[in-house]
């Protein structure tokens, strides 16, 4: 309910066309629906910019078709972060239209193919190990609408495979980097452009990486100024983040 | 051995109907059962206010069924926590008025049901996630006697889905709220009322949300004064405080 | 602007008394005020049951004094916590009637006395060094209207000490229990009692006691169930949550 | 160095106007200034949208004043962050423009005033206690162009103050939000707009607060998507992350 | 090599009934065993009062059996810690005198039966769930040579039941305490005895027990002095302890 | 009150000497006394060996001085811990027998020289700057009544020197090892001998050894069975253990 | 491409042979392969003494073999390591040269042997469980070219085997000591030598261990000067590392 | 006492030179002199190759002298770390060829000018605020021997300052590399050069830098192979590492 609608509401109330104690139903009356194990927000994409999204783990499979379908239903897209081939076959019985992108776990369910940007997501790994979360980022920010470009694998020990990307780190619009291990590549990358980066540390390591906790400081400590940080395997958030910052530079 | 029993042992000694020696034997056969990998606590309901609970986690299935059984023959009521369906089937070949709760993983056994209370435990989830955490809360205080309303899914980055529970918010005599992820539900939760807020945080999440650590620490921060904090994922320890705090608004 | 409020103003822009856009604007004009470094909330009272509170730390004299005139000038009482010597001079000098609670750091200006709860809420340490935490739950929930009792030093090193106060832990209707070090006496209060338990861990000790972490952990895995966990040294949120408590059950 | 460069000094080489030993030179003679302790960056504008900044903790006063005036004198303005008086003191004495924001504790020395971004870079605070941090973020923007907005103490514990702010919400164009303690308030604003959030924790609060650990946990674990984390206490590159983002929305 | 040895050889030196060469290499010939992925210490006993102890984790089938048939052949009595059935059932083919302790995971082969102490070793848990640990302490000290006494589930949850076994913790010379969760059973014996305590924090727990942290921490730092404190589940080396200062006790 | 009195007491209650509810008062009139910020545990030397020790921190210097006239009224030594100059002077004015240990920052005040026991206390360094929390468990020690030898600065980075105290290794009943840094010392010590052993993690060292940490690990962690630890810097508690150890070889 | 290359080309272009724009596709054309997942670095071995190796983990089947063969096509040695016995099937199908170390879990494809250096590289272990590490390191260093000799299961507990191989001590020209549980052996060891000694943790161990976090700060705070510490169960670093070390040594 | 001395010893005690008693006296007489508060290991140069070097954190300024006296008076040359002003001036006083090396607090007494090492130690820093810890690795380094040069502030997100330092970084045999906030630049150095390379993490940076653990992170988990790892701020091991490594390349 937007400030229009709210508007809207008072002049019937004054008018008379709707009573008090209705207006004050409508008021609590928000635009969710309530399915006793979720408040599916479908009001999210006028106020947020984007769909609810299902985060699947935690999720029961009765649950994820569920939203899924109410979803659907209410005319929304639908992507499913964290998902295995189980929870892709349930809900493709569900929509014949769901694509399961295996690398990344994610489902997606379009309504209709739109247009993409003008402007370049380009999404770099460290390594071959952090493609997963770098494909998630992918998927999420093509699912919205951003046009993606991927470059796995340019770590900073062969610092000259980064350096020899120049042309593509100039053509984007705003870059993600997924690095696990030391996390260093999001500090060189950023020392080399004047445009957003968004910097998602991987779980990829062993031992003193704890899991993602070891790239993750390198990134929030960067030397490089103004990194964006996601949380550790955020590829979802970074696309995201990635496809708004690139939005903002269309027309 | 309350006060009472203290007493009347002394008069007893005092008027001769029981000598020293068995009054001080007596004095240390305290109220509780040694089954050697037990002590169980016969007497906590008196002292305790409700009985001892079975967190099954670590214990054979001999024991949850050997501790089962005592409780049940000293007129106990048992509620056996972090259950799975093989401790379930064992314990209703027990006894047949076992329940088991299966998205709390809880069983319940009671001699006779009981009227429940006036006042209202509302227990809210921020995600669909966290519903185990917070059907063990409610199974718990259920099983002590409170009234128990859930309602789910209502976290804060869709802020109108709680706001638009204030009658239920209002209605209630102590809220509890279970989150994962950022944990950050009960501080605006707790910012909205005048009751008791108990706060859960969940292991609902991934990477930098360190299996609860995340929202454990957001909720021990909370900006919103007095929010009762419990141990990731203690919805049993939730379930007593919120009975403990409703049976003191309760006539 | 509670839903009498609401009510009223829905009422008043059907009889015309009030024209949509006033209405809109009266809608946004919630009950705080803006004096550029603070939104002071004066309408938190209602809705929380407490004014807002003045955590000193981190905040200049000059909007400590600046936020505790505009309090004081809108009828609210005033509760300053973690405020030094030059804060309570400085407040005094803007209201004779400010008392300052040295052991605590808490300074206090009421404008009228009012009569205290029956209900008691009883404060116990494991250890002297803890009182300062102690002193703070107990100025801010009498500050607030609760009578308190305090028990200083009967950690569970010389358990005979805790055990001898039964008659007091009886009397009381919640009971706040403030330990550094171990950390372990909320514990054997916790299986004492039939009534709410608020642990407060301190800071107090050294080594791995880590500032308070120790006594944290130790309380959020009470084996006493339900005992409700506060942040290291959070004497007020303790007093906070007690108070609410203790109201539950007057009258 | 950018390609322009290369392709003429290659050319230069091909004509002969250049011997390759010379080239061989240049190609290493890149745009920095050695002087002992520091390699100045002059190039840094060109490839990185502004000029160095100066963090002052851990250099010398002599150091501090020794690179900024071969900055100066290299034609860059100077941003010096975390600074104190005394710092203040000596730049301002090597060029009397230096400007001095004491809540921010930065130095800006500027050469000539520019006009700023129609875009608007919004900075809210939970509390009045982080507004050093996001001074230093508004001071950063400015510095580098940016036209900044600023809101404090709009916490979630009082959840009616941010969602009255909704107007300066919608007209921004990028938000950041400053937040200790419990670090919720970017969740909640992440989830009421469809433009980029920058979240900083700050390292206010006590105990379990762990000087900013906990809101930097809250900020990465957000349940609103795509929100962009910070460093602790790092208003600076919130402020360079935010200018860049608003540039691609000018013209 | 003890210094009676060096003694010996040196006179053997003296008196040429040696050669130089050959009391060199005797010196560098130390008592243990080279079997290529273990140095097995034959000399330990001599040395530290007890034989080599074999964990299992880690360690391949074939070099536990290994180390085993090599010690039995040296006439050393065998303890393996954490070993499975499978271990167990291929050292029992090598010896049929071994026994298994299931509850402790322990396989111990000794050649004769020798008298236990005078002094008694009390073992005492907190809860069932922390028996396996408590075993391991209780087979150890016993295959040391220790006469041992278990007493299981007497927490301070239900601290009567602890204060009740009062006469077995006057009898024992040195008290072992396993505990999980919050760990607080140590601080209460330590604070009503006057012997040594060793207290075994166990993984026992959820949450933010941390696989044991927190009892760890707790018993680190208990307010009862001079508590000993072992690793977390480290039931071996508490038998080790226990034994050693029982030792000390007899005659 | 022991097992004795308890049985006198009931005797005199069956004799009629006593009535009950006096009988009743008399159980609850354990021997502390309640001078409002401490219940001193006068009774503390019967239960536990030892008398209640005074740490001085985070108490003020009237409480540390009340304490003490009240311990020295009711005839128990005193022994306070992390005391400086300041506290030295105020106890030494109520009672001249005062000494203070510099290094160990401790106050002995005794009433009557004891004899020392037959047994050694070895206490052991392995560098300079461990000694003040040798010394610490020295003078703890020998305040309890044992006789306690020094050898200091003996770590394993010149394992000669301390494979060069054998004699006093063999000589010593019990044995501390205070180490900081890599706390490798009591693994070795543990490995040569046949005796209880107890290691002390100092606070001494920097960057990753995170104040005592690192070394605590390495003793919770060491792969000599049996080593007792205890907290960072504690060397009273090691103190207390030694003497409590070395009295069980006594006669 | 290396300094001769480049002066190679810049001499083409100055004498026509290559035009401008040829010139500059080749200086970005670096010596590295696309294939998508991976930028194979071709050149590695020129620039870093040694050819890119293959961390399995993380990586597909696919993505492994594609790897391996473009490697060995460009003529480079193969090391794959953390490979389990699946991925050494695929990879010997693709080349029968393959050799699987089994205790190290790395495979081997080398085109000839080459002749091992002089200088010998010594690798030790504290314990039997700390082998496959070792290996790890053992293989890794043969496979670069360097002698290798190991010696397992001299911990510091049993100090003597370790002073017995003084003699392979004196002989080596570097020396990695892999240990876990309390990571002692370093210090000692690094104070035994003047040579450079890599300390490797394992992540042996259990409970306070934490997975190889206590003997890595316990080599990191080493009190023997210099000694390098590599991440926890990184033998394939210590590997590297050491034969850098030898290579120096060598002529 | 090396092996030589234990054969012409052995070869006394057979001449019947020295009698048993008194070979057994020496085999016990190590070369340390103990002097109380320290075992000075005279011995150390032979076995380490370096004399022992005196930590001055948490040692008093009479022993800090003592301890110098007696190695200046054994022909030991002396370096002390972590000196101030004041330890300065009170070594100066007992040998005025002191030397205070100011930004890295070490003072350095020589007893002669040796001649330095043909290889090169080259220390890098990434940032000016680094070079204290740089200056203290350099430092140590030229006491020992070896020729240095360092080159300062050369950060990565600046590449092209350390790509343009090629010819040093190929000059030089051995490279410590310090660096703190993100510790990026070692895993970038490592990755150019195949030589040995030293990392040593600073507590340069701030909030979630952790006071240095956030570049040792970074380090640890270098994906450049065969960093060696020193502790936060070690610059003196990094110094004492790189002259070892650099030796063996001499001659």
């Amino acid at each position: 309910m937007n400030k229009a609608d709210l508007t809207k509401l008072l002049q019937a109330v004054r008018s008379g066309t709707i009573d008090v104690k209705s207006a004050l139903d409508r008021l609590k009356n928000l635009p969710f629906e309530d399915i006793a194990y979720a408040h599916i927000d479908h009001h999210r994409h006028l106020r947020h910019g984007m769909p609810e999204v299902i985060y699947c783990e935690g999720k029961t499979l009765e649950q994820i078709v569920g939203i899924t379908k109410r979803m659907l239903k209410a005319g929304s897209d639908v992507l499913a972060t964290r998902a295995n081939e189980t929870v892709y076959r349930a809900i493709k019985k569900a929509d014949c239209r769901a694509v399961y992108h295996k690398a990344s776990r994610a489902i997606v369910v379009k309504h209709k193919e739109e247009k993409l940007t003008q402007g370049i997501v380009l999404v770099l790994t460290a390594g071959t190990s952090d493609i997963p979360v770098a494909e998630e980022a992918a998927v999420t920010a093509e699912m919205l609408g951003s046009a993606v470009q991927t470059v796995y694998d340019v770590g900073v020990a062969g610092i000259h495979r980064v350096l020899s990307k120049r042309d593509l780190l100039d053509a984007a619009r705003v870059i993600i980097v997924a690095a696990g291990m030391d996390g260093a590549l999001p500090s060189v990358v950023g020392g080399l452009v004047d445009k957003p980066v968004i910097a998602v540390p991987t779980s990829v390591g062993y031992g003193a990486g704890f899991q993602g906790l070891a790239p993750l400081l390198t990134m929030l400590n960067s030397c490089a100024a103004g990194i964006a940080v996601m949380n550790i395997d955020n590829g979802f958030g970074a696309g995201v983040l990635a496809h708004r910052i690139n939005l903002l530079g269309e027309k």
